[in-house]
This record gives C-alpha cells, structure tokens and sequence, in this order.
C-alpha cells in the first residue's frame, strides 16, 4: 500500500510502500514507483507527473524563464547549498526517505560524499541521493536505438524500471527523436534522468565522431539541461595520451563514448574538448544543477583487460577533474567498470575512494566472467553486489540481453530484480539496520508459514506467489503449515517449532546435566 | 562437438567439449553431460550406462558380489588407495580431465584435501574430483516429494541437469518408490550420486523421527551403498546439547536432517546415534567407498542466524568428526551454509579450513539476502561465487523456486547456469589458467564480431543465440560487424578497431610527443 510520510511543509511527502502483515503490524519499504502506483494520482502521460518540486525551486528565487535557468551570477545546485549551510526541502524529503538526520544529508553533499541529482528543469523528480552512506542506488539503462523500439516503449520501460525499484533511468536512446523521447520520458520520470549527451551530439553530425566540435556539443548539453536531465555522462578522462594504452587489450575500448572521443581525439591529434573545455562545462551544470557522472570510457570490456594501465590512467583524471568540478560547486559521481574479475574488484574501490576523494562511484557491474551472454544480469550482479559492499553507491544494472541485443519489458525487470538484490546485500553488509529489519521480517514470516506475508514482502511478490502456486495452488495452501517441497509430515520448519516447543520445556537444564555425562561419548566416538 | 583424451589405457577415455572456432582453432571445455552428448553411444534407460569403471575395479581384486562390497579386511577407498602412494585409473582420468599430474591428484587426495566419490556399485560414473586445488564443483539437487513428480521426470532432470554442467546430483527424494527412483538415477547417471539416507530411513518408520532406531538406518546405508551412492549427507554433529543453542534463532532448524536428529535427541534425551555409531558407519563407507558428506543440520536459515554459536558449534563436531573418518581412510567434504551476508561469509571459510584440516568445503550458496524468494538463484549465486573464490570446493545450487516449491526443468536449468557462473568466477579469481583462458577466447570472439563463435562458447549457447535473434534473426546479422545495441554506424567495438588502426600507424610516437605539449593543457584544465 502507498504511504505517505510526512515533512515540515505539507508540500514534503515521501512515499514508500507498506506492508501490512497479518499480525497487524506493518513494515516500510524504500519506493521509487512514483505517482503510478497511488491509487489517488490521476496519470495522464500526455502531461506529465505533477512539479512536486516547483514550489520549492520557485521560492529559492534564484533561476528565471521557463526552462528555468540560475539568475546570472547564481549557482542553484545543491553542493552550493549544503557549503552555504542551508537544508534544503529536497534534503530533507531525502533524509525521511532514509531514515537520516537532515543535517547528515546536508553535510554528506557539501562534503561531496553524496549526491542529490536534481535539475531545476525536472520538477517531477522526486528527490533521492547517491552516496556510500546512504542506501545503495540502482540506475537501469533504457533508450532505443537505430535497429528497433519506440517512444511508448521507452516510456514504459522507465515506469517499469521504476515500478520494481530502480533509482535513476538512464535514456541512451541513439536512434531517431532522441530529443522527443526524452521530453517522454522526463516529463513523465519520478527518478532523476541520466543521459551521455555524446550521443546525441554524434547524431547532429550524422555518426562521424570526428566532425563534433565543441559547439555542437556545448548546444546538446544546454538543450538537455533545459529539457531537465538531472545528470550527464561525460567520458572527459578520455586523453589523447590514453588512448595508445588500450592498444594491446583483448576488446580495446567498448564504451561508446569512450570510442567516440577517442577517434576524434586521434582524426585531429588534439586533446579531448571535454578536457580542454571542462570548465565551461561547470559553467553550464551549475545554472541547472546536473551532476557529473564522469564517463569512464576507458573501462575494461573483459575480464583480461580489467584493472589495467588505461584504465586507472584515466581514473586518474577523472579524480583530478572532481576537483574542477568541486570548485564550481557542481555535483559529481564517478563511473566505474565493467568487466573484472572477483579477485580486482576491491581494488577499484580502494582506487576510486582515494584518487576521487570519496566522489560517489557508480558501477556497471562489474561483471565477474565473460563467459555466459544471456546471463549478464547475474555475472554482474556478483560483482555488483562486492563492489556495493565495498563501498560504491550507485550500481548501474546490466540485463541479460547485455551483449546480445536490446533489452525488453522482460529483460528490464530481470535486470532490476537482480540489482535490487545486489544493491539490498550490499546494505546488508555494511549492516544498515533498515537493510537487516526486512530481512528478519521476512524470515519470521516464512518461518511462521504465513505465506501471504512472506510474497507481500517480497522484492517481487508476483514472481513469488506465482511459483508458490505452481505446485500448490489451492488457497489452503497460503494457510498450510507446510509447503511443497517436503510436503505435509516432513517439515523441517515444523519439526523445528516442535523441537522449540521441547526446548521451552525445560532442555536448557537437561541439557547441562547431559553436557557433563556427554563427555565420555565424544571420547569414545573420536578414540 | 564431443570428444574424448586417450589415457596410458584404452580404457581411460576423458569427454570434453571441444569447440572449433571460426579460425580453426579449437577449444576444449569441462563436459559433465556423459555419453547422452555422444551422437556414438547408444542410450537405453531401461539398461543404463555402461560400466565405465568396471574393469578398473575388478582388476584391483579387492571386492567381491553383485553388488560389490570390499572383500574382508579390505578397504577400497580412493583415500586408501592414494595413500599407499597408487594411482588409480580414477585418479588418471581426473588429472587428464583437470589438466595437471595423477601424482598430484593422488596426494591431494591423500591428504584429504579432495576427494574422488566413486562407489565400487556405480562403475557408470565418470571420475571427477572436488578439491580447492581443483576446478570448482556444483551440485545439482533432484528428487520427488510426497506432494508431486515422477520417477521419469526425476530421471529427466539429471540429465537435463548434467547436460548443463552438474558436476554431482543430488537425490533428495522423500515420497513414495524412494528406492526404484533412486535405481533409475544412479543406473543412468554420469556424474557422482549423493543421497541423505536419513530421509529414506525416516519413510520407513512412517515419518516419526522419534522412531528411527540405528539398526534401520544402518540397513538404509547399506541398501544405497549397494545401490552405488557416492556420497552420504550424515548429519552426525547435530549433538543433544546443541539443540538449544538454536531456541533463539529467527529460523530455527532448517535442515530436514538436522531437525529430525534434533527431534530424535530430545525424544529420547539421548546423544544423536550418527555420532555415537560414527565408527560404525566408516565400517560401511570403507567397503564399497561411499564419502561422508558430513551435514551442517544446524546451518543458518536465514541472514540473521548466520555464523552463530549453533553453527560453529557443530562445525567443531564436524572437524572431530573428520578426523575419525580420515583414521578409516574414508573419504570426507563438509557441508556448509546457508543463508550468509557478504561480510560474514569469508569467516565461514577460515574456520572451516581450520577447524576441519582442509577437507573440502561444500556449501549451499550462501544466500546473501533473505528478501527475494523467486529469485534464490541469484541471492545464492553471489554468496557461491565470493565462498568459491575463498576456498570452496563444490557449490550446492539453489534454484528459483526454493523456498517456495519443487523445482521443474527450466528451474533446473536456471539453478546449473548460475553455479556454472559461481563456479567459473570463483575459478577465474583463484587464477586458474583453464579458466582465464575460456573467458579470453569468447571475448576476442565478440570483439571480432565472430558471433557464432561467441554464442558456441558460452556456457548456454542455445539462450545467446536466441537472445541475439530476437532483435536481428536475420542471417546476415551474424557475420554483421555490429549489433542491435547500437546499430551499424555506432558501434564502440567497431570505432576501437579503427582506432587501433590509427594506433598501429604509428601514434605510440605521436602521442609521445604530445605528452610534452600536452601537460600544459592539463594545468590549464586544474587550474
């Protein structure tokens, strides 16, 4: 059920989804399904989710014009205002969101630890935040490109995404109407929109990375910041003395902005224009407050390549160019593989933490084998799962299609599911309480055999109950005190409520008196 | 394509998958599907497979009957054998199969660091070997319930899961024709058959745990060990005064075995009689070389019972335990967790390489987060792949439906690929140079946009075919040098070819000059 928490001002109203348990209490859970799933919003794709945010921007006075922009001389990015001190309401529907204090909030994004991605042009959004104290984040890539997919279907597979829990949307559309698609999508995203603008800018010069010039690009990025995209990816590590180091690689460089940059880098001899040009770029975030997500364009594209000269090279500007950023108060996340082996993960972290100055870092992956295309959404969820322990605040899902071909319906929520459970683990791990409450009432639940509990607690209660119900589907089955794999007198669960039962009679004291005669039977046995 | 290494005797044939790639070169892959996958052999189930291992074991002349039994004073274990320094045809056949010297497999095995689970009675079964200085191993559990299934499909599902790279299965049957079931499989199967005869024993005293009696499990033991088990699960350190410790947990008991013993204890106020009788029962597994698998009865049943003072206390049981057996010169792994957080899971490996002098660890998962029943393949996938990589030997899957019913095929299926991803992750961060060498191939394949290559070297080649026809099914697109991701005029790996082109004429020494000029862009840029 959609539940409302509520903030200082009427206006500050965080969801989350709650569970009712029949036991009558209830548990929270962390939502990210937007307006959809409140049976009380009315939805009308054709004009958007409502501005949850507009009242508190407008008050701010600091932007002007519709798309807003900052009034000249001003920054409106949230970095600017945590330094100034200020709880901002964005902060604060953050800080109910996770359970924080508004001013840990605050001092996490003026420190740079966290992120709170949130263009003034993307009203709509409803404010999360990105940083390794914070719960661990999950982005899911859509966008369509020149071989298939339309506007609708993008649409709906950003609410899908959503729908089952990820954080952020990254449009990649390459294809045709790459502008109006994203109009669809943002206006409609109750998540803050990524996007790599290169893309786009590739487009205007149909497909020849080394026509793009600065102004082509400089123009795409103030297009998309009007349009409200919250945060870019921005392969500006990628120099032209890099480049040579991928040479002798297995797969060379595989991200595409990373290529992009690197032909053009290479057709004119000169130094990337997102290096040379970066602060100008800052110029641009801060008028609209869009984060960096600094592109690694140089990540390893199998596991042979990982962790190798290029890579960490260019990890190294990436940290030199958080500064930059920093000094314009402009938010900043840091990309990160890709495909690496278990054993090279911690040291990307160990890596990003110190030359990045704890920026939050966004991972895809990484994926811990090439050898299984058709099952990515788990290779990487391996290394997802380590790497968000360790430390990473934003994993960017990988669905199973990876590699093979462009994702649908289906694939988007394997790839969701598989993240979202990377991403619980990892809080988990780094033992948030919140992360071990679900776990623990969940295990009550299936523990007790209160089935209905145990599906509507579920990362994905249809999936849960359907399986359920394969074997057993008649309704007596969610009351029996049994289930389907051992059947109804061979219980481990029910043998085990019996042998508690015993214990409460009194074992503890058998028990020690037994402990004192049992000592002659272990000798025996290990004689 | 199937083919086969020729050993130092005819005899010695060790399968492999061997893929023929588009250049002419040939790759060989682990292959756990036996003769099914050989268009030369002729299957009848009714007959079973042929007696692989027969020869080998009459000509060692140290058992007699139908079924064979070790003749009197004879102990015909791998372990005996391995340590009065002999190389068996079984322990050839692992080393050619594994790549490395029978001297080695012989001493690992004396040591009691592998084992090679072979019963005398399944002359069927391939030689394999499940060791930390081996491959890593998975189990696939099988096996009907009161509630549902067939003894063909039963059957079915072995091979099914065999074919798919089960390295051992599991027969967990518990309803009725546990014996006929349990015939057909072994009679069939190419892969090493472990079975909990306590679950047969407990349907022969109708399902009451309090009635079970030494003398019908031990005639249970020996029914199976005839029958040609190669391994037991015997949960001999589910101890009386344990029980208590687990009074408190959230899950209790969640082992069928280790609840029924724990019942029978506290029926009885007696000490668990597959302790008291542990020298008894080496007796039985000496004479037809059945291994113990000893069972963690007290394992964690979800995140929040992990690593507690129940399950570390019967883990010093089990390490006692292993010592008595290792006297017999019986075979021994240890049976381990679970449900287990990342960061709790690394300890479970140390103290079981401590406390059990290096036997074999084989775990279930760990399940590293309770909250997604549905997709238990995954949450266990992740805890499989990090225990892997520390030390584990053999992984025990966990498919989509656990926790919630039976498994069918496809379940089946799901469960095998994502331990073969576990598995081979785990083998790639050891630094196994089999496996760097398989993800290396498929990713120079796909860099080289030599499709079918890639989907013939995949661990499912049938779902990365399918996936990639899904957006370009045309035949054209798998000699295409693009994909649907991006599409033909935006393709990073096609970009990166061009650059390394570019890179190869001659830039490693333009760049060199660049890297003087170019420093002064840098400070520029930080400026």
């Amino acid at each position: 059920m959609k539940t409302y928490l509520q903030g200082s001002d009427p206006s500050i109203r965080v969801p989350a989804r709650q569970v009712t348990l029949s036991d009558g209490t209830a548990h929270s859970l962390y939502d990210t399904s937007g307006p959809y799933t409140d049976p009380g919003a009315s939805i009308d794709l054709e004009r958007g989710l409502p501005g949850l945010r507009a009242g508190w921007i407008d008050a701010r006075g600091d932007t002007v014009g519709m798309p807003r922009r900052a009034k000249p001389g001003r920054n409106v990015t949230q970095l600017h205002y945590a330094r100034r001190g200020d709880v901002t309401p964005e902060m604060e529907f953050v800080a109910l969101r996770e359970g924080v204090e508004p001013s840990f909030v605050r001092d996490e994004i003026a420190r740079g630890r966290a992120i709170l991605p949130c263009n003034v042009n993307h009203p709509e959004t409803e404010p999360m935040i990105i940083g390794r104290n914070f719960l661990v984040k999950i982005n899911a890539n859509i966008g369509n490109s020149a071989v298939t997919s339309s506007i609708e279907e993008e649409v709906e597979k950003m609410t899908w995404a959503t729908r089952w829990g990820a954080d952020t949307v990254m449009d990649l559309s390459t294809g045709k109407n790459i502008h109006e698609t994203r109009e669809w999508i943002v206006r409609n995203s109750p998540v803050p929109i990524g996007t790599v603008p290169i893309y786009q800018a590739l487009e205007k010069v149909d497909g020849k990375a080394e026509e793009l010039t600065w102004e082509i690009y400089r123009d795409t990025l103030i297009e998309q910041a009007e349009q409200g995209v919250d945060y870019f990816t921005i392969h500006a590590g990628v120099l032209l003395r890099y480049v040579p180091l991928t040479a002798d690689r297995i797969t060379g460089i595989v991200s595409r902005g990373g290529s992009i940059l690197a032909k053009w880098c290479l057709a004119h001899h000169k130094e990337n224009f997102l290096y040379t040009r970066f602060e100008e770029i800052c110029e641009i975030m801060k008028a609209y407050d869009v984060a960096f997500s600094l592109g690694d364009g140089l990540r390893p594209g199998c596991t042979a390549d990982a962790n190798d000269a290029a890579q960490f090279a260019e990890l190294e500007t990436l940290g030199e160019l958080t500064t930059v950023a920093w000094k314009h108060d402009v938010q900043v996340m840091i990309e990160g593989p890709g495909h690496v082996p278990m054993h090279l993960i911690h040291e990307n972290m160990t890596k990003q933490l110190a030359i990045c100055h704890e920026a939050p870092f966004y991972t895809l992956g990484p994926l811990v084998t090439d050898v299984a295309p058709g099952y990515d959404h788990i290779t990487s969820a391996i290394g997802a799962a380590m790497i968000g322990w360790y430390g990473t605040a934003m994993l960017c899902y990988v669905t199973p299609k990876e590699h093979l071909g462009l994702p649908n319906k289906k694939d988007v929520k394997d790839g969701v599911i598989a993240y979202k459970i990377a991403a619980h683990a990892a809080d988990l791990a780094k033992g948030h309480p919140r992360a071990h409450h679900w776990d623990d009432v969940l295990s009550k639940a299936r523990f007790e055999f209160r089935w209905q509990d145990q599906f509507d607690l579920s990362l994905d209660p249809e999936t849960a109950r359907e399986f359920h119900d394969e074997t057993l589907p008649a309704p007596g089955a969610k009351i029996a005190h049994f289930c389907s794999m051992c059947g109804p007198h061979f219980c481990s669960m029910k043998i085990t409520q019996e042998v508690r039962e015993y214990a409460e009679r009194g074992m503890q004291e058998k028990s020690r008196e037994f402990a004192e005669m049992g000592g002659e039977i272990y000798t025996t046995v290990s004689s």
